[in-house]
Parts: structure tokens; C-alpha cells; sequence
């Protein structure tokens, strides 16, 4: 058996996650106390999804707590009737010409036969607070100030805590010169996260399912940030002594006592062995991608009614 | 000295761009043909540069000998004065809320102080053809149909011509499975490449000016794009036997009869003994652009008004 010291650091997740609630409430405060308002409207199409119910509950109470005002928006269709593309679309298209709105979010699923991408493009991109509308993910390429999609924040912002702790570098560009494999370049998730490593001056490899040699690329890397939903697809044989491991994958299996279980696209005890710094499934991305959400919440009204303090 | 089989094919821009002249020209008849417009609606800023004058009259001979009915849009500031960003801005906004416009571009330069980034996002993204809205690059982020840059296109397409030359796989994702390395991960021309090159299913590679031991990562890959804007910087040594070799550079150097030369950031001779297929400067990625814009202008004429034939 390995010593403790074998193993990888874990990279706590919703420990970092509260580190940026208490930064969120602390600027939220701050505009607030200059006259502005920090304010999330959130689009919820009643469809009897229990889970979008259940996650906008927790997100008005998490709102309350930081000081964000929450106003859900909830699209209802008549008996026997499911909202449509039209119902959803005017709403969205109306709060993104409000000017009393800030930030929006359209929570997911949307009935079936509803493209959310054709919704999700007709937020106004600077109230775009999870970064969907695709001018922000072009403003990043372009290197252009943008509201980034929360997941590949939450890697980013993730590995520079790592980065910044092992190497004291608080304002270095500290992915500079990091090789980045992303393995999985799925247009939600992978692709996004490859993007936002490039504008961050890393040297990325994207990787998919037609990769060859995929254990070859991804052991050439510094940060191997697993994006596949693929459980155990990133075995102990992939990870370079030493890497930093971020897993994105989200997968419910069935474990062997028979009881459903969520995991990572990581095989995690034996990556630990070998990793730095490993994120765990759950309470590693999770959370930090919930804290991303509300950090462009406030992002946004700062942008909108000024801020004073200097963002970390 | 090497055989003359043991160098490259030298892939043709300037012949391949007349291939697809060709396609351009039959595609704008069948929409006129149809009753439809094809047309061109180019802005150009009067500052006294003489290389956008030039390049807007070859344009309009371009335009004329290809059935694109081209419109060009002088901007001219009052004697003593520059044109500013809301004479600029005004007018591309004028063109992209005109029901009979169907393709803007933007010659630059535009005068200094002018940020050209805020005026091409004012570009309908839908007459963007020359994909520089950032809503462009996300839809190809997102998956979704875009106006591509057009330098990323004929990074793609010349890979692409050559892949399907090599493997008689006309319609096959050519780049699925292959290793493209791209050196330079510049805003308006790298990071599109990449973020162009993800979408068609390649694994690929940005590189920057940080990345560790760049020739080691040069030679994995199948296909190598030089984009750096460096002549010389990809020497033989970086080059696996048998890649494709694709420079988008263009740098003006001083030659030893002391004249000014343009070259690309390939040592083209140097490298052309192990590549398979390799792209020359001047006459390999310049003239597919400049085709490629057209290629836009008739995708986004025939969105308009409906196409009828088979795209290649």
C-alpha cells in the first residue's frame, strides 16, 4: 500500500467554492451600498422536472444569503399544454431588453422540441451570467472582456488556486507554459474549457474520442482535465507524476451494493497515486460551478453600476 | 542533395482558390437564376492607405467576374479630418439592419484610436462574412452553423482538399483522428484556426510563444499549421515525415540582394524534404482567403434566398 504522502492533494471544491461566495457577498454588499442592485432573474419552464424545481429553491436560498435579490420567473402552460419555443423565447427577449435586469439564467431542461440553444443566444450577452449566448465564448477567443460559461471557469479558477499555492505567483499568468490536455470536446462542456485555457496563454490539447493514443497525449500533461462523461475512462496509466487532475465528469452508475452512485470520468484512488492535486466526484467542480454562476452575477451589475475594491 | 520524390507536393493556393471560383460562380447564378441577389457591401475608411484602395478595386474586378454585385462604401471625413469610430459604426450598422444587404466586410485599417474589434461586432453576424463577430466563432464553438474566419476556412479547406486527394474520402470527416498542431494562438488568427479545426473532430494542439519544448510537440503532428508570425520558426526538425504542412504566416523580410521578400514562419525548402504535402508563401493560404471571403458572401446570399445544389 502507498503512505499518505503518495497520494494527491485533493482539490476541496466546495471549500473553494465558499472562499468565492464570501468574496461574492463582500462585492455584491459594495454595490449595493453604492446604489446599485445585485440581481439574478432566473427562467424556470414548468415541465414537472422535480430537479430544476429542487435547484431553483437552493438557489434563491443561496441568493438570500449572499445578498443577491433572486426573482424567478416561472413559464406555466395552460392544462394539458406544454410552454413553447414562443412562450420561453418572449420571455427571455423581454428581460434581456429590461433595464432593471442584470443577470439572467435559463434553467434546463426546456420542454422537449425546445432548442435551448436558440434561446439561450437571445440573452443579451452582457446579462449572460452563465455564459452561453455564443458572442461570449467568441469574446474569449478574441481575447475581449466576456462573462464565461461557469463550468470552464470553475477548471480554470480551480487550477489557479493550485497553481498560485504551489508556486506563490498571485498575479502571474500562472498557466502560462502549462501543457493542458482536455479530454472530450463536447460543445457544452470540452470545447468551452479548451477555449478559456487557451485565452489563459496555456498550451492546450484537445482531445476526443478519436484521439489515438490517448494515454500518451494525456500523460504529456502539466493539467489533465477529464471532460468525456465517461466513468473510469482516465485510468492511473494517463496521469504524469506530479499533474494536477481536474474532473468535469458528472455519471451515475450503478455501484456494487446495487445503490446508484455519481462519479467522475476519473479512476480516482488510482490517479491520486500518481496526481499532485486531484479533484474528487462530487464536491469538486460541482460546487465551484454553482459559485461561478453568482460570481457573474455580480460581475455583471459591476459592470453595470461601477465597482471600487480590486478583484482578486 | 535529396531526389525530387523525396520532397513535398507543394499544395497550389492560387489554383485551388480558382477551383473554387469556380464553385462560387455557379452557386451566385443558381441564386440569381432564382431571383435572388448575391452581392458584396464592402466599407472602406479614406485615411490616405493605399493597400486597401488596391485591394478594394481587385475586389470589385473579383466580384464582377463572378456574378457578386459588389457595392463600396467610401467613408470620408471633412479635409483636415479622420473619420471617426461613429462615422464608422453608423454606417456598418446602417448596412446590417438593410433587408437587401446580405454580406458586410470591413476594410482595414481602420484610423488609430478606432478600435476595429467594436466596430465588426456590429456586423449583423448573419452578413458576417468575414467571421469576425465573436457570435461567428462561438456558433462554431457551439456546433452550430456559422460564417467562418476566413483564414481558418482555408486552413480547412487546403487540409481537407489534401486529405481527401490522399484517402479518396469525399465525405468523410477528413480531419477525425488526426493530430493538428497549431503554432500561434494570436486572437485573429491561431486561436479561430483551433477553435476551427476542434469543430471538424481533429485533436488538436495550440501553441503559443510559452510552450515547453515546441518542436517535440511540432513533431506529433499529423497536420502542422504555422501561425506564428515569425519567419523561420518552423525549421525541418519540427516537422514529422509525411504531415501536411500548412504556413499562414506572411512576413516581410529584407533578402540578401537587399530587396524586401514575403515569406511565411516555414524554412520552406527545409521543411519540404519530410513533409508530404506543404503550402508555399506567397501563393498558398493568401489566395484561399481571399476566395474564401466569396465562398461567405454566396453562403450568406444563398441562406437568404435558398440554395438548390449540392454544397462540396
Amino acid at each position: 500500500m502507498p503512505r499518505m504522502t503518495d497520494r494527491g492533494h485533493i482539490i476541496d471544491g466546495l471549500a473553494l467554492a465558499n472562499v468565492y461566495r464570501e468574496q461574492i457577498a463582500a462585492r455584491a454588499a459594495s454595490v449595493t451600498s453604492r446604489g446599485g442592485r445585485v440581481r439574478l432573474d432566473a427562467v424556470l419552464v414548468e415541465s414537472g422536472d422535480n430537479a430544476a424545481r429542487v435547484y431553483a429553491e437552493n438557489q434563491a436560498k443561496t441568493c438570500a444569503q449572499l445578498g443577491i435579490e433572486y426573482r424567478l420567473h416561472r413559464i406555466v402552460a395552460p392544462a394539458g399544454q406544454t410552454p413553447t419555443f414562443d412562450d420561453i423565447a418572449g420571455r427571455v427577449l423581454l428581460l434581456s431588453s429590461d433595464d432593471d435586469v442584470t443577470a439572467i439564467m435559463l434553467h434546463l431542461p426546456l420542454p422537449s422540441g425546445v432548442d435551448a440553444y436558440r434561446v439561450q443566444r437571445l440573452i443579451d450577452h452582457e446579462k449572460d451570467v452563465e455564459g452561453v449566448n455564443p458572442a461570449n465564448i467568441g469574446n474569449i477567443v478574441y481575447g475581449r472582456s466576456s462573462l464565461a460559461p461557469c463550468t470552464a471557469l470553475a477548471v480554470v479558477k480551480m487550477i489557479e488556486h493550485v497553481l498560485g499555492v504551489a508556486q506563490g505567483a498571485e498575479h502571474q499568468p500562472r498557466l502560462r507554459g502549462k501543457i493542458a490536455v482536455v479530454v472530450g470536446a463536447g460543445d457544452v462542456v470540452g470545447k468551452p474549457i479548451a477555449v478559456l485555457l487557451m485565452r489563459h496563454e496555456a498550451t492546450v490539447v484537445s482531445c476526443n474520442k478519436f484521439t489515438p493514443a490517448l494515454a500518451e497525449v494525456a500523460r504529456t500533461a502539466d493539467v489533465l482535465i477529464a471532460a468525456a462523461g465517461v466513468p473510469g475512462l482516465i485510468t492511473a496509466e494517463m496521469v504524469k507524476p506530479g499533474a494536477i487532475v481536474i474532473d468535469v465528469g458528472v455519471n451515475r452508475v450503478k455501484a456494487p451494493d446495487g445503490k446508484m452512485r455519481t462519479v467522475g470520468d476519473v479512476e480516482f484512488e488510482a490517479a491520486r497515486r500518481l496526481a499532485a492535486h486531484i479533484s474528487p466526484v462530487p464536491g469538486g467542480v460541482g460546487p465551484m460551478t454553482v459559485s461561478m454562476l453568482l460570481l457573474n452575477v455580480v460581475e455583471a451589475a459591476e459592470r453595470r453600476y461601477g465597482r471600487t475594491d480590486q478583484q482578486p
